[in-house]
């Protein structure tokens, strides 16, 4: 039984981990922080965790926290996260971090965040927790770089076709469509109701943050440098993320051959499922849940690709705890079927 | 050609009631101020109003907008719009006052919105700017205090019945609806589209603070003192409040007569609509028009009366351009239909 | 274990009991039938079932399905409903109807549904499947009349009263709010997006079928005869029923006086709950989940309830499968927390 | 003054143009015909109307109806114009069509459409309404095939491009997100409210009808052959498209070079407008307007076009009135403003 601290407990991702690590067999939640104006049962901020959630939310201690878990998950804002996991990971706890903080190399994050990164000494060791492609090194990990909402549904729909070489790596396209969670909890006129039902817009087209990590993991997986074009767009829906994304294939290939690529590449991944032959996913079919579901199309020498998952789950609380999984031995599905 | 300025013109209200001004053929938009960070084409601020409505919106100056105008619109909060009113009554210029600063007497004021009231002078000057009551007083009136979206909805679905004498007043109850537009445009977690989407709350029950406007004008209308219950809830979509409000008959009636009623009650108000028996009116009914319709159903003593309004057109903007056309002479519905 | 049939599998409500039991641990789908074009793996139809109910879903035979069955859900339309139960409970299969089959006498049935009942021999044997009031009629039941969602929120708002005797029989008025999935899956023009989003009606005001319902149960809890008030309204919203009851006090009690009588009513109940002083329940607390959450405020001697549950859950199959639970003596809450 | 009838006037594209028209100071409707099954006032059946469109819809009778209009609007699914529009046209009226039937040469139409054409006589003479490239033929013509919604978004982000040979025409992308609107009024479960809301799907992936559309439009424009990837996605809101298109410039372009070869190319255009550089169009900006808002962002050799329009307004009634304003010689954009 692992103890479980988070901190960031009242944002959509801690909220998130929190409500699958309740049913979870191996893990106990002792502690829970959050910047609050004053500490309460969890259950009290949310009354749905009534009889489920039932200790006291706190402020921000680390050093406290760190006294009474094994293991703790930080849904924070980046910026925030590179300043308290060296906390935890002094006290030689296991730091599983939902932010960016981790994610990209010190000079890269400079230009994407604007400042000096404050904890080069961890900041190498930590491993990207995509297990799909980084299994092996997180088994062994200390310090989790959750991968962002958009990268994991980019790159798990890439990454076959790079392995099997069959597009060009000039010429990707990632047409992204996100609900409203993934932005955060957070007052924010431009993610208010009346600005975005109804509505609908591309934003920060081919300069998301969550850009570099997608084309550090897709290069790391190519060996080759790799920029792909990504326009990420606010959907009026709470949850989900879709993407389409567009790949010109250097080889004859059918759909059914396509799909043959993505079946044997995602074989054994428990949370990858490929679609049959002339379907496609939509966001209902993963709402809810931690699977990415992939579809196929070819057309000429274009693939189509359709990846989609529920930005909160496999986007974020559910492959935190599906690292947590694989890092302390449990079965990598617990608490997420 | 009567010159209008409006303060708040960035606000939901204020925005609307600029878009109805842009087809209006005897006023002229010369002033725009809001609380913005720079001063910007209006234009600039609202792409939809690309040229239609390209002047500079500044920051809120009364004294300088008071040169330039003849009438002015507040789409201030309350507090704000009793500060600024008497700068441009003072000036000579007629005042439309969309806050709640002017209709409730001083002492009801303070206990409902916690402070004095700033301009005890002007405030019982203030006419009620509901023309199907008050359309004499309106006709005279330099400040209008034009009502809330709450009370608009509920005293129109009740005054024919109080006229009437036919309910009981001591037992009425009005359960309102109402889309998130109501609340202004503003960053507000409570807003946000992830807490209202897919949402739904009662709040304020009872204590909301339309509701002592409410029983001042039923009160009027009926020459005895009423106290309503009234219950607002927070809808997921932009526009609308429908209002089902459950009266209590003392009369032998039924839904046929109590129509009939109402129709002679609204004769010749060319913005309140009775709908025919069996039918009741929805939001898409009325949405993005100034109408207020109204539906019965009498069942046994009980008459339940549906009542709909688009709250940024009869509701709030609307209602303030029909009153500004009976003060100015204008026919009451230019640039309303 | 229990071997579990599902018939009108692809209806919300079958689905919802689907999803349920793929989680519970002492119960097995054995068949599922719904009227579809093709027999097929119900996982080919709810692409999101992969991997969880990969059997075949067939066409509609009672007889066939009584062969692999201990006990079946029905969750079909009203009138077909009383076709297939005689079969099951022929067979000797317990049934836990989902229609509105068997929750009224045969005299009210024909009067709300336009035809004689077609099972007058199962009828009277019927148990009303609401276990907060009928827990050990229900433990010895072969057949489950499983409540409507509208009576469930409102017969559990108002319940307590009636036992404690505290109100004004004569005028109990309920302004109910639900969700769309309420009205079931089916191609209906009335029903879909443009239609229902940005919109908002009251409808069937006092006519809904499921007024004789409540009329029903409450009249049995308070030993006299009730007629309730009933406004059901449509939100654009999946899913959810938020009731507004208004209930006249005989007695002078105080909200916490009233919280009081509702805990010791429900206490024991493991999917009732009553929000603390100055709090109500808003839809977002119980969706997803089997609670029903109640929340109370008393002004003047009238007493507001606020009583939330989700319509697909604790208002069809969520509490299905607690009378499952009740019925084979498995813990009440299995599958539902 | 011309006398107008609309045919299909209870579809979302028809009860559009009775919205426009009724302010539309040069045009009367005098005849109204749908498939309905009891003839009654339009504002009987569409409250919103009333006071403004109090005539009888009539059952579908041309014939009828050609004796008492200049020109009619057919509103209806395709493969119905072509069987109406004959009669409208041999009485010597002019017809808007705003179904497919007229707008692809009759082998193409087979293929996409699975029948023969049948007014092959006609179908010659069809003119394509996009004002802004066959303005001159539109003035002219007797009919016309009024333009897709996708192929309109579309074609109005390519076209400057085209006449400017500087993309490579080999590999063009559309993107498009679509309001539900676009799938017509109509009860299908697909469109029902609970399976759209909180949901997100691509459909039809580079096999939707209107892709032929864009094809032959397109190509007219480069004077070459053109076969673009289109994907369209269906969004939770009632209106607009959003169309994301990717193009590979094949010179040396800045965003703002890019711009100022849009700017031109719609000068005196008024439907059309162009972002600032560092701006992009959203849907709110042009719901309910029949402006088509274009915003570009180049990078790279990549040009990103994003392109909005209202599906019902510049999609199709919008349209259809802007090709009526032409072909009667009224100003272009009478009503439309």
């Amino acid at each position: 039984m692992v103890k479980v601290g988070v901190v960031g407990a009242t944002g959509y991702a801690g909220e998130e981990v929190i409500k699958i690590l309740v049913n979870h067999k191996d893990a106990r939640i002792t502690e829970l922080q959050a910047v609050i104006d004053k500490e309460e049962l969890f259950s009290s901020i949310f009354p749905a965790f009534k009889g489920k959630v039932d200790i006291v939310c706190k402020k921000p201690n680390p050093p406290e926290m760190a006294k009474n878990v094994d293991l703790v998950f930080l849904g924070l804002p980046h910026k925030v996260s590179m300043e308290l996991a060296p906390v935890f990971l002094k006290a030689g706890k296991t730091v599983i971090d939902l932010s960016a903080d981790y994610r990209l190399a010190p000079d890269v994050y400079k230009v994407w965040y604007g400042i000096d990164h404050k904890d080069k000494e961890n900041l190498p060791k930590a491993v990207y927790g995509l297990p799909e492609l980084y299994y092996d090194q997180i088994k062994k990990a200390k310090l989790i770089a959750n991968p962002g909402c958009y990268p994991t549904s980019v790159i798990l729909g890439i990454a076959p076709m790079l392995k099997e070489k069959a597009i060009n790596i000039d010429y990707i396209i990632a047409d992204s469509k996100s609900g409203v969670t993934g932005a955060g909890r957070k007052p924010d006129l431009a993610l208010s109701f009346s600005e975005v039902n109804e509505n609908l817009k591309a934003y920060k087209v081919n300069e998301h943050q969550h850009k570099p990590e997608m084309n550090k993991i897709l290069s790391e997986v190519a060996g080759k440098t790799i920029d792909i074009i990504f326009t990420p767009h606010l959907i009026p829906m709470n949850r989900g993320i879709l993407s389409t994304i567009y790949l010109r294939l250097n080889k004859k290939l059918d759909t059914r051959a396509a799909l043959e690529i993505y079946k044997n590449f995602y074989k054994g991944k428990p949370f990858v499922r490929i679609s049959d032959e002339g379907k496609l996913p939509q966001i209902r079919d993963i709402v809810g849940t931690n699977y990415c579901d992939i579809g196929l199309k070819v057309t000429g020498d274009t693939l189509i690709v359709v990846s989609c998952i529920d930005n909160l789950k496999k986007g974020a609380a559910g492959q935190a705890v599906q690292n947590m999984n694989i890092i302390c031995g449990f079965d990598e599905t617990e608490g997420l079927l």
